[in-house]
């Protein structure tokens, strides 16, 4: 690392940036107003315009704008050797319904301020350094995850083209992409942008959409992995419907049967908790048939999802058969049946040890109050580290959570933030290519 | 008891009731079908006919007949003290939608052929013997209880009357009544026609509600008790909607509190099962809001009801405090919070000891397979224990539950619940009055 820039260099020609991020927030949050929040639909009009600003920003500039298939954007300083594998971060710059200004966009503002800094300090670096704004993560809208960047991998399954509809507009991904001018024939063929080969790592900052950094008062935080998850949308539990006189050991009770798969699942996540392996279990929808209704009836049938997410394969596999196992208990006991339905799950997104190792040297270096931390959610990094591209994760401190108007990041946390990616670009673009 | 018939004189003349007892279900059945099953509705065309067809009957066969405010069908066969106070059965003639053709009719027909051979036995009893059909007391039509038992008391509450509607018509309770020929303005005065002084006790005849008799293997019950209850029909747990990235120490999770609530409920039951306490617990709705429903959500609101019953004023006070308990320990543990809403509740119907052990003797002196049974669930001779009236209640074998088409009861069952009827009459009827 010698003849790196000092981290009082970088820091000044992070905090130079300050305006135009603050610039850049104000611009988008102005022209995607949906009160309350922002709303920017992924192949829509608020969507559109992240990109252009972005765009028009970057080429202001004097760096490289490119897009894809998919309609990603990407911004280049381009660097000594333009062979040598790229340094990529970035994120996505879609929101969800009345959504909140940071959820995502940070992550691109941050990776321009970065780039910014980078080339201040080190204008033509030994290979390219890109930012990229990733189309369409949110998955409210077309109940699909990751179109942006498994887009540019070739690697979106041509059927959620056209089975996945828009909430609002009930159009297929492929008419919206199509709208905006995306190729949507090449993406049909699994054509790619990106060539995983051809990426040196992929950094991804994001604000936290938990509360632990508020809580433990940090304002930064290196991830430590993406979750992989595996879900039963649609789980149904048969019992027998009864009157209220029916005796105990009688009742086949479906409803006591959810009861305890439930607060199983809870126990096995305390467990885990208590032993330090990060995971994490949700039912969203846990209820009683409607039209079943009576103060005075057992209930013969009940309704549920399952999430359940890990950041370790084995963890995953290991929680899935304790789910089995319980099921197959709960049945005997209370003489009801699971029928589990569809199952879908996603792989988990390991942090590269050593993307992270720097990027846990650069908050180190420039004396930033920081903690390693779990992703509680799903990013766009995942489908990097999918394809086999040494990937790190940056969170930023955030109240009130994410996906709701409410959210609220502090722009010196995001300082913080940048800074560890300036950090990290400095040290990672400036070394030789050689070999 | 001496001078009484003895028990095979008995069984002769109830065993010679047996082509009437099948004669009046049959034309019960026929007049009152709605595929699948029978539906009697209170104040309806289905029970109206069941009341006439009695009092038909009964007029043929030489006994008073006459009726109360609330339209309740009483069929006497006079004692030689016709002031001492009367011993009465009875049942009700109303159905669920859909129902079965013995729920409430064989308390009704029965009690009819065992008077049937009282009169055989014993012409002249020393005091009065009338059977009873009552009125209205399936609660799932106008979501109020014992209609025509409390009217005959009048205790019947005048808000009943007009803010009660009939879940087919929509019209008031009151409205039904008038319809039918009642007299409204009376009983919303509250002016009575039974005086409990009048009574020296009520036996109501049932078929089991639960499969307790099938699964003994015996015809027969004698009653030890009908439940008392209190009801929460709308609990409400808020807790907080949050993302699924949120970790588990700072989940609000409404659901979750629902499942510890319920599975606790069912471990206290299972307590009292364990100690010989008979008690019940139902939660009939137990669900998330469905406006709210992601499968990615933690539930921020979740909403159910229970019902609690058991056979001792001081149980079910005990019972209460354990819910509260259990609920403040819930919302502390959970971070959420519980509204009850509103609380209804029904005392416990004692069985007078005396009247139980009349009943048994005649069960034991007939030879029959029986057993004690506490009623799995709420019948009009509560009315009658509230009101002072020594209670007994007699249940007979029956598959499949009640409140449905299948409600299956073999009449040779129902002819052993006749012999104890018919044997109660003689030993509590042919009794001196004097004093």
């Amino acid at each position: 690392m010698a003849g790196l820039a000092p981290p009082t260099q970088i820091i000044s020609a992070v905090t130079a940036t300050r305006p135009m991020v603050e610039a850049l927030f104000d611009e988008l949050r102005g022209a995607t107003l949906d009160h309350p929040g922002v709303t920017r639909a992924p192949y829509g009009e608020g969507e559109a315009f992240a990109h252009a600003m972005l765009a028009r920003k970057a080429r202001a500039l004097g760096y490289e704008v490119s897009h894809d298939l998919a309609l990603n954007t990407y911004v280049t300083l381009p660097g000594r050797d333009r062979s040598a594998p790229v340094l990529m971060t970035g994120s996505h710059l879609d929101s969800v319904p009345h959504g909140g200004n940071y959820d995502g966009a940070a992550g691109v503002v941050a990776g321009l301020a970065a780039l910014q800094a980078l080339r201040a300090l080190c204008p033509q670096p030994e290979r390219d350094v890109t930012v990229m704004a990733i189309r369409a993560e949110e998955s409210v809208w077309f109940q699909v995850s990751y179109v942006g960047s498994r887009g540019a991998f070739g690697i979106l399954p041509p059927a959620a083209l056209d089975s996945a509809t828009r909430i609002d507009s009930g159009r297929s991904l492929a008419s919206h992409m199509a709208d905006q001018g995306a190729d949507v024939a090449a993406l049909r063929e699994g054509r790619r942008h990106l060539d995983p080969a051809r990426i040196a790592s992929f950094v991804e900052l994001h604000i936290e959409q938990a509360p632990s950094l508020l809580e433990a008062g940090r304002p930064i935080a290196v991830g430590t992995g993406i979750p992989g998850n595996f879900r039963y949308p649609d789980i149904t539990i048969s019992g027998e419907q009864a009157h209220v006189g029916l005796p105990r050991r009688f009742r086949r009770d479906a409803a006591l049967a959810g009861a305890d798969f439930a607060t199983g699942m809870d126990r096995i996540w305390e467990e885990h908790e208590a032993a330090g392996i990060p995971m994490a279990t949700t039912i969203g929808r846990f209820h009683t048939d409607a039209a079943l209704h009576g103060m005075t009836s057992v209930p013969g049938r009940f309704l549920m999802s399952l999430d359940v997410r890990a950041y370790d394969e084995a963890v995953l596999a290991a929680l899935e058969r304790r789910v089995l196992t319980m099921v197959a208990e709960i049945e005997s006991r209370r003489g009801v049946r699971f029928d589990l339905g569809a199952r879908a799950s996603a792989p988990v997104g390991p942090v590269a040890p050593l993307v992270r190792e720097c990027l846990e040297r650069q908050a180190i270096a420039h004396g930033l109050d920081w903690q390693p931390l779990g992703s509680p959610a799903s990013h766009d990094a995942a489908t990097f580290a999918a394809m086999g591209v040494p990937m790190g994760m940056v969170f930023v401190r955030n109240a009130n959570g994410s996906h709701n108007p409410d959210e609220a990041m502090d722009i010196d946390d995001l300082m913080a933030g940048i800074t560890i990616l300036a950090g990290w670009m400095l040290e990672s673009a400036t070394a030789s290519t050689a070999g």
